[in-house]
C-alpha cells in the first residue's frame, strides 16, 4: 500500500510504447507509457481500454474520426474497436485495462510486448 | 468514444463524498469525486480500490499507519484493508473500481451512496 507518484514513475521510462506495470487490481493493470509517433491500427476482441493523458497529447485515430485528448483527458475505447494512437510529440500515458491486455490486441510485429516489467 | 476532461466534469460537483460515473470498463468504473473532511472508516469485502488525485491532497489513513496522497499519485486499497480518506482541504479524485462497490462499504450510513449519478 504504497502511494505512485505517475510523474516520477514515467521519468524512468526511456522507450516509447512499451507500458509498464504500476498497479494491479480487480484483474485489471494500471499501466504507465510514452507513446511517440503512430502505432499500428488494432483491436481488442475482449477488453476495453482506458487512455488517460499525464503530459503531452496525442490523436487517437477511429476509421471514422478522430479524437485529441490533451493532459488530464482520457477516453475508453470499447472492444472490438479499430483505433490507432497517433503522438506527434512524446506524451506520457495511463493505461486501465485487463491484465490480458496485449499492446498490439489482435495483430503482433515488432512493437508488440509479450512481457511488460513493473516499475 | 467521447474523451472526458477531468477537470471540467469535477467542477460540476458540488457536494463531497458523492461520487460519479465518468465512465465503465470491462465492469469497473471510473468515479469522480470531491473529498472534504474525515470519511467513515470501513473496507471492502470484495474490491480493491484505486484513488488518483487529480487536485489538492488527502490523507489515506489505515489503522497502522497514514499515507498523504498529492496531486498526480495514486494509491491502491486491497480488499479487506480498512481505511479512512481524511481530506483537511477540498480535493478532487478518480475512483477505479468494480462496479458493485459501495462508497462506505462495509457499513451503511448517511454518507452511504447507493446510486450513483452519471456526469
Amino acid at each position: 500500500m504504497n502511494k505512485v507518484n505517475l510523474s516520477e514513475k514515467l521519468s524512468l521510462i526511456k522507450d516509447f510504447w512499451n507500458p509498464h506495470i504500476a498497479g494491479e487490481l480487480n484483474g485489471q493493470m494500471v499501466k504507465l507509457v510514452k507513446f511517440k509517433g503512430p502505432f499500428v491500427w488494432h483491436h481488442h476482441d475482449n477488453e476495453d481500454e482506458l487512455f488517460l493523458v499525464v503530459k503531452g497529447s496525442f490523436v487517437m485515430e477511429f476509421r471514422d474520426k478522430n479524437v485529441q485528448i490533451n493532459e488530464g483527458e482520457f477516453i475508453i475505447v470499447p472492444r472490438g474497436v479499430e483505433h490507432r494512437p497517433n503522438a506527434p510529440e512524446e506524451v506520457e500515458v495511463v493505461l486501465f485495462e485487463p491484465a490480458t491486455t496485449l499492446n498490439t490486441g489482435n495483430t503482433r510485429n515488432e512493437l508488440t510486448r509479450e512481457k511488460l516489467e513493473h516499475i
